[in-house]
């Protein structure tokens, strides 16, 4: 096998699984994932060396696990036991941007921060901002990666307008295309997006850029009657057309994690600290519009309960959104044994935590919240040493979830770490659809059999 | 096979397809799909009425062509010679309106308008305005519909949340759910999106539903240096970030009979109504806001080339963009043999239209164009009454298109009129796998045959 990969990628981009200089490969950040033990790591060139190496595994009936920069939090860029890992770390190019149609068109190794920054250069923006930066294109695409900016911008999935990608009998497919729309049999596009390296290797990107909105302002309302307040906060920012770029909870406890953290002191009154927290930015075109904005919504928190109503300086918001873009880090470091992302309807955020904190409760875990108010989407910091106290927590976590019409995640993946979650609490009848399309993609199971639908 | 589906829907609600009564449900609009010969016309009122009409199609080997309000532009709702007709006509409530998460739930009959004047009691709006307003939102779905405001909201598929379905076996599937976000396992609800009747039977729809903008101006700037200033014009607007929410060219002549079949007088100077046309209109919150925008647009529009920049008043303006959306009837009335809805990078709609003018010359064609200009979705009337020129004339106009790095449709879907123009032009590899899903969901072809990926 390794004459083989060699042949393909050429013998020095191709290592041996235990090798110790590859150990750090072999997982993603995944909590609750332990790493892969891979035959080969290999780092292909360009989309032959793709397709070569697909067809070298697939004949020794070795399965393949893609690899972007491994940011991952579910656990989809951890190799099984005896794959090969394909990292596309070498596939790092933006082949064009294009300022006129607004679209990028980049391999799937170029990290977030490359890509916006190359934007930038021509007035423009690529604002999926997933809480790290240096995530690959490709990994962001495999899990149709969210962020804090999805509440105005939609997730990966509104940005990808095309793809070539490589399935598992090594076929070159291309989908899309620099269309802003389209509309011409089923979209393939659409369907390789999220699917986590488990239908197609995807070799290259077309994204739609937006224009760089210059003016911001943001503001920070503690609430001390409950997180209820803030979910009917959310709904009337949202339902009055202020697009926040920004719409952000965080309770007390993560608050404090997040601020020790990134060693940031917004001097918030002590007692308010531990209130939730809901985090407000808006941006636009003109400097004037997003202040006469900001004074309606800090009017409406005011009148919607807010305790207080911070105008942070420009400063003092950046650090703090960066910081809770880091909240990941903030909650590892502070020993959460597992984070979940589950998603419901954006009304019902305030019962979901009510909900998942009674579990927590239940079962002597502690649980901690933030997320996406925007968008329903909520991280929870769950801090349960006993593994099986943990796993009766997520389990009834994620089944609140669900009973509240939410679903398993909003923006991490399903990868390894929820794939049971799905089997046991997916729509029956879907997952039978979605199990017989990949059986259709892949039928010797070859692309990350671990991982996803199962 | 009758007392099967009398069983299935109740006898009063089946019909024989060569009823007189029928014969208007036996084709939808496309000019060059002729109508089919269905063996019944069944109306259910319910999802178990439709999975045992599937189920009995499926069981006496007869297929099923399901049909919205039948203003479909590529023959998706035109049944197969001796299928089952299934109507969505009497599955026409609205569920629900939840304004404070912003969602819709509907059935698969409820027509756009009046969903749209339903969520406007709530200070929301619907805003996918394909141009005929009484479309169904199953029919919609089902070609992932567009219209002139996708510019700025997006097409269908970016406002269905979440679905349920009935697959070619008879069984309910629910995907998504009032989710701003997901990624919970490949999307199947943006795989039914678009698969016009031939994935699954749509019989629940939730969609997002927007705030709706008080404040309104139009612009009319004739162009008459050609086409390419438009669309130079129009990169700019979009890159500016003015998010308009209509940015529609208009040639000359089918701006004369767009004026002519709404009875419409604009007081253009004689010499500009024969020039290209862009019709911009802004929408937003705040009429200061929209009038300071209108006057940045105007000012563009100036510099980059228009001969006169006419803001046009309230009236006028809603009367031109609702003829605009009716552009169809007016080529229609105008003896149009066939129309077009290509898609092309937005950067390339002007070399698009010369194109296609090129190969309608060669073949004696006269070739019309206006189409969503922020979006780079032409649509050409094509007037050609010999069968073989016209056959030639689109041949070339989409190869053309698809020279240019375009797509057979962006919006009307492929239906019966460009299944061929797809097998043909499409990416093979990607062509391929779309059957193998077809072929995984429905192995027995009950669901549309004729229609879409073939």
């Amino acid at each position: 096998m390794f004459q083989a990969l060699a042949d393909a990628v050429g013998a020095e981009h191709v290592i041996a699984g235990d090798d110790p200089s590859v150990a750090d490969l072999c997982a993603d950040e995944a909590l609750g994932v332990p790493a892969g033990k891979p035959a080969y790591v290999v780092w292909p060139a360009d989309r032959e060396e793709v397709v070569a190496v697909v067809n070298a595994a697939r004949a020794a009936g070795i399965s393949v696990t893609a690899r972007g920069a491994g940011t991952g939090l579910s656990g989809a860029a951890t190799p099984d036991d005896g794959a090969v890992l394909l990292s596309f770390a070498r596939m790092d190019r933006i082949l064009e941007i294009d300022p006129v149609d607004a679209v990028a068109v980049v391999q799937p190794g170029v990290a977030l921060d490359v890509l916006d920054a190359a934007a930038g250069e021509h007035g423009l923006t690529y604002p999926v901002h997933p809480g790290e930066q240096s995530a690959s294109l490709g990994g962001t695409v495999a899990t149709n990666a969210g962020g804090m900016r999805a509440v105005r911008y939609g997730v990966t999935r509104a940005h990808v307008l095309g793809l070539e990608a490589v399935l598992a009998d090594g076929t070159v497919v291309r989908t899309g295309g620099r269309l802003a729309k389209i509309s011409s049999g089923y979209d393939l596009t659409q369907l390789l997006i999220g699917s986590e390296g488990t239908l197609a290797l995807v070799t290259e990107v077309i994204v739609r850029l937006h224009p760089h909105l210059p003016a911001r302002r943001t503001v920070l309302a503690p609430f001390t009657g409950g997180a209820d307040a803030v979910t009917a906060a959310v709904g009337r920012i949202v339902g009055a057309g202020l697009a926040p770029s920004v719409c952000e909870y965080l309770d007390g406890p993560t608050m404090r994690a997040v601020c020790a953290a990134a060693d940031l002191t917004l001097g918030l009154p002590e007692d308010l600290v531990d209130a939730d927290h809901l985090l407000v930015e808006l941006a636009g075109r003109r400097v004037e519009r997003v202040d006469e904005d900001a004074e309606e919504l800090a009017d409406t928190l005011s009148a919607l309960g807010a305790a207080e109503v911070f105008d942070l300086p420009a400063g003092s918001a950046r650090r703090l959104v960066e910081a809770r873009e880091k909240a990941f880090w903030a909650v590892k470091a502070a020993g959460a044994d597992e984070i979940v992302d589950l998603v419901v309807p954006r009304s019902a955020m305030a019962a979901f935590l009510g909900r998942a904190r009674a579990v927590g409760d239940a079962h002597g875990s502690r649980v901690l919240g933030c997320g996406h108010a925007g968008d329903g989407n909520v991280h929870l910091a769950v801090f349960q040493p006993d593994p099986e106290q943990l796993a009766a927590t997520l389990h009834g976590v994620f089944a609140a979830g669900i009973a509240l019409g939410g679903a398993v995640s909003g923006e991490h993946g399903v990868g390894r770490a929820k794939a049971h979650h799905l089997a046991e609490l997916g729509d029956p009848g879907a997952l039978d659809v979605l199990r017989r399309v990949r059986a259709a993609l892949d039928p010797e199971g070859t692309l990350n059999p671990g991982c996803s639908v199962r």
